[in-house]
């Protein structure tokens, strides 16, 4: 039967991610038995989460609490709204009301919810260029037209920001709002300096634009500095958050949040009632009593986050100690560092020839850039492998990039 | 702040369910002390699922298993997807390959996910009338224009649904699919026969048409008596499904899938990736053990299912013995019977009043109906309250009635 | 072959008129010989237009002019949109530069192309309450919603509308422009009081939404009374205008006009080019040499405009008397009078009966309402009809009527 | 006042004409007082039009036919449909029935209505590459995804098609229809065998896709050949075909047709009704008198065609004078020539330089092509200049071409 005449007109503008091939691929060299080292995760390090610890409370909850195996509230477990308000407003100077949160599936359910109350199909998103792959294809998905803006260490550059907005305006594009990962971001590992966050905020409201912020590794922090998130500087309500636990808890859980008020915390809600009814009652319940019992001070404050900042610092030594002339990015937040090849590589054909003949595998830059650029780009992971697996891979890695 | 200018025009389509107003009311009621019995529930009994077992898969595993953490891949484990073929090949005379199942967030998540990769916004879906609402507001929120056949006892009427096709296309509308829950069916609790099942098939292969089946009661059946999916009875491939492990582990877990083939199951595969990534790891994972321990068979068909069925013979028998005169309907799977009442009654009403008069919560059946009749109806749940409330609850509701 | 499966979705949004009925069973009833008195038109009077000069004017300009026969710039031929700026100062107290003007096929053309630059599938428009059957039709085409406020004798009543709004916003609806015909409305025959113009701009102004003014009947004005278009009084730059010379040189020309700014006249322009290219030329040619030579003022204001108003007092007289206690509109402007039959009659019924028991043809209401409403409504035509016409047709309404 | 707010996000996918530069910049030259040759124009040859006689029927029947100022029906005037079903099976071999033609604004206006009817937002619409620019602009408007396949002299490659066709199903791309400009192609100036043309029957017919047949130029044939429309040698009913007076009429008069069966003819009249009620009157009433006494035989095809033969001529001949060496096509039919720079050439520029340096006008052929492609073409037009420009426009081409 040929089902491609049922498909949707808008299922064409469905795309697989160019991540897919380089991740089938390593599968299939792995399938042969070769091994191989990877700096391609997007995941944090399941070794430096206490699975130990959750799987008591999971045990726990399931025989004591009926409930546990129901749907919840559409809009998650009371309690647990309350818990993350307070954890936001202790962590991350945000004040919002319980009811301003919407428990989703993941981070990506969030962002996903987020678009479909927001975009119609042909508006204009603009996002840092390079942007996080999933979310590019998310909202492309739903007909939106991706427009990136240049980012340098300091994050999105603000006047790139304004000239881009003039441009699309002068010639009658409608901008929807603007999406951001301003700590950490993916996959550049560069964090949003607070200058920049001002600017960013201003601009917004100049051109009178929503702000939808991904707090994805706002909690994967390695420097003593406060970093305040768009949302604890917005005074105007124009910052929509999409946020996580994924990188505390683990990306299996799918405990997401979004952060809005007004019409679209309801359209939201009304949205997500008939389509996931509540994210996975499970692991809310696991959210709940990790941040009731402290913790996330206790297991990810004091014990990973250590762990990933040693794991990063291994990257940049070795990147600096094997590729002494290289440029890349010193992440202060996230997982990432982008290495930048000599201008007229190719980043793709470099990772495909790593995986076959070093056995690393690493992810092309390309596919998270929103225009022809970024080719010479590699996104390194260090928050999944060993310390060992970095400094062995970026040694790999710089003897075929010599 | 007015956020309703940043609202996409198709968030003008997603609309609130006309059951949170009741569940509202109840909920007040009850924070304000008052007891009630609630026969207005879509779960299944918590008490009736093995919660301690569950919970001991779910700490084993979490300790033990480092992946249980992390992304799965976005079809799912490749075990759970095995066992589940497996599974549906013992139980449900359904044989499909592994890699035609997709794991995603729940059945409504499978819904949500193939409407979005058939339905064009204006497109018309034909469904039963009534029928679940969640999905009528599911395929509402995509523009989708849903028209609804009537239902008898045997199910969606084959006469009606020809009439229907050909009223809307005398009138040049296109119809994108029908769906259909053909097993214990929600609200009317109703099972097509197979007879009718046969001939749904063929009046789909006559007008060229797809076939949703919502396989979410197909594990509630409390009979003696062979029921072949239409999946099972589909020689063209005609049939894609939306499945759930929703009534045999609890609906909290988030465990469903789709199955289908060739390019929809590509599509839904490549489209699920970027917004919800992976159904919840722990959910997979428990949903996998359960299954590979044979406990479907030891807890869900030997203890639960009879459980299910002596509250489903409590409350035929307390409407038969209470309200003698009345109609309903005979549920031999599922977990509700419609209740109508007499022609010119308003259920709404009578769902009201019996709340606040006599402490029972009910579900009217009008907002499940495609459109305007139904207003005399109630849909009673019998899976999860006790049988004493189930019995306590058509008394007192009995006592309204007259 | 079977079509239907090579619809867009969106098609099925296409409906047909409910008035094609009515204006099919008059057409065959004339084709069997049957005689009709026609108050059904929606046309000006072929015989009040000065048919002769025109056709010298048409003769003159393809004899002489070669680019007569040839495509015009898409937004009009030069020196037709600065006549319409000169002929709407004069006359309509409307100061627009040529270059805000962009000539269209007809008024209905202009709507179609603002309704495809502003309306996405989803938003809502709010109208009249009855408003223009085509417009409605037109709208809903794309997608809308379409949103009624009451009529009375002064027009859209600004209390009703400001509770629309408020009630539309509380369900999170969003709303993309009021649609308006301030004089003459059709089919309801009233025109906006000054007052209200004033009250329906600040409404527009307080909620930030654009006013799409439909000019349809603004030439066609029988009191010595100064009636300024909203564009005259609007001073933010909030009104859009659909402006023709249908009325004045006849339908058929398909010579009318949009009046927009900045990105919205940029945009009409830019989708209007490839999709027809240009209004037709020759009547183009035609428009502006009438206008030039004062045919305006020589035939429209001091011949036709005296033609029609008697024909008005022709037929109030004739409701007057043959009606005395009916119900009706008392048009100053446009071409139509709405009759209000008993609450409780049945307006398609009664116009059905019409025809056939007394040969007279008249268009129901009920198909220019936005809801369940208008149902005892009937709209009569007295532009076209002849005054012995008039006075005959309403007298055998009348006898039916009793 | 700042309007992009209100725009419609599918207006983002209205995109002005690169073409636009190109009059633009040669207008601005001649209102500077420049003497510029053009062979840049999309017209037939005013002066090879009977002017004066269409000056006279439209004298005649504005004077004499009342409803001449009238609308017409919204399919046109019945006697233009069976005129022209007449026409079309004395010279096209195409038998249609007067129901099955529906009179449009235009060939562009036809293929608007089409296009609404047939194209969701993300539909693969397959073309010639290059394809009629304004179509192209036109589907992408609706948010459809144009895909092109390549040409050569004689016609749409099949081959190329069924690769075009399969490539895009194996990406799980939905295809709507193929359109195609058999005769006289614009830019490409070929003419399809018809070999090819029962070859693309057959692969249509095979992969059961509509093909939409732009019958613009099938009137401006040179050659005492036979060449057969699609819609002649389609037995399935699976041609629509969008029709044209403009090549023998003038562009101006906005005469064209749609020619569909079933639930297409149905809809796109439904849809016409409200958004351009009718094709402009007088304009209908011409085309009737012109074919009804004969003129197209003693005008068109006696005098027109041959004065156009002998511009072919004079353009083929001056291009192989003054370009011996240089690639063009040869038209056997239709109004251009496509000229081929050396493949490293710049045509954007080179037609830049001509107009600034030589003062001949031509248009890049560019942005006809449906991917980046076509770099180095320039497309001629001999229809509209005289002969002497025609040489005289070549030899200056030629010397810049050196």
């Amino acid at each position: 039967m040929n089902y491609d005449k049922f498909l949707a007109g808008r299922a064409n503008w469905i795309k697989g991610s160019a991540l897919a091939e380089v991740m089938k691929k390593a599968a299939e060299l792995q399938s042969k038995g070769k091994s191989l080292i990877s700096l391609a995760a997007g995941d944090p390090d399941p070794n430096l989460i206490p699975r130990e610890v959750l799987g008591e409370l999971a045990k726990d909850v399931l025989a004591s609490v009926p409930s546990s195996v129901m749907y919840t509230p559409a809009n998650g477990i009371p309690e647990l709204r309350e818990e993350i308000a307070e954890f936001l407003k202790k962590y991350e100077h945000v004040e919002v009301s319980p009811e301003e949160i919407i428990i989703t599936v993941g981070g990506t359910g969030a962002l996903d919810l987020l678009g479909r109350v927001l975009i119609d199909p042909g508006d204009v998103v603009i996002t840092e260029n390079p942007s996080y792959i999933n979310t590019i294809l998310a909202f492309e998905q739903l007909g939106a037209k991706v427009e990136g803006v240049p980012v340098d260490s300091k994050g999105m550059k603000p006047d790139a920001l304004q000239e881009k907005i003039r441009e699309l305006k002068s010639s009658g594009q409608k901008i929807k709002f603007i999406y951001t990962i301003p700590t950490g971001q993916n996959p550049m590992g560069v964090t949003m300096s607070e200058e920049r966050r001002k600017a960013l905020l201003e601009i917004a409201s100049e051109h009178d634009l929503l702000i939808v912020e991904d707090t994805a590794y706002n909690f994967m922090k390695y420097e003593d500095r406060e970093i305040r998130p768009l949302k604890a500087l917005d005074k105007e309500g124009r910052v929509i958050v999409a946020g996580t636990l994924s990188k505390v808890l683990g990306t299996g859980f799918r405990i997401g949040w979004v952060i809005a008020r007004g019409e679209i915390r309801d359209k939201v809600l009304m949205e997500k009632s008939p389509i996931d009814f509540c994210a996975p009652t499970i692991s809310q319940y696991i959210a709940l009593e990790y941040l009731k019992r402290g913790y996330f001070k206790e297991y990810h404050l004091k014990k990973a986050l250590p762990g990933y900042k040693e794991k990063r610092d291994a990257m940049i030594n070795a990147l600096q100690e094997h590729l002494p002339n290289a440029e890349f990015t010193k992440p202060i937040a996230g997982m990432f560092v982008m290495l930048f090849l000599p201008e007229n590589a190719d980043g793709m054909a470099f990772a495909n020839e790593l995986m076959e003949r070093k056995g690393v595998v690493v992810v092309p830059g390309k596919p998270f850039y929103t225009d022809e650029s970024g080719r010479n780009t590699i996104r390194l992971n260090f928050s999944r492998p060993s310390k060992e697996d970095i400094d062995e891979g970026i040694k790999r890695l710089a003897e075929l990039y010599k």
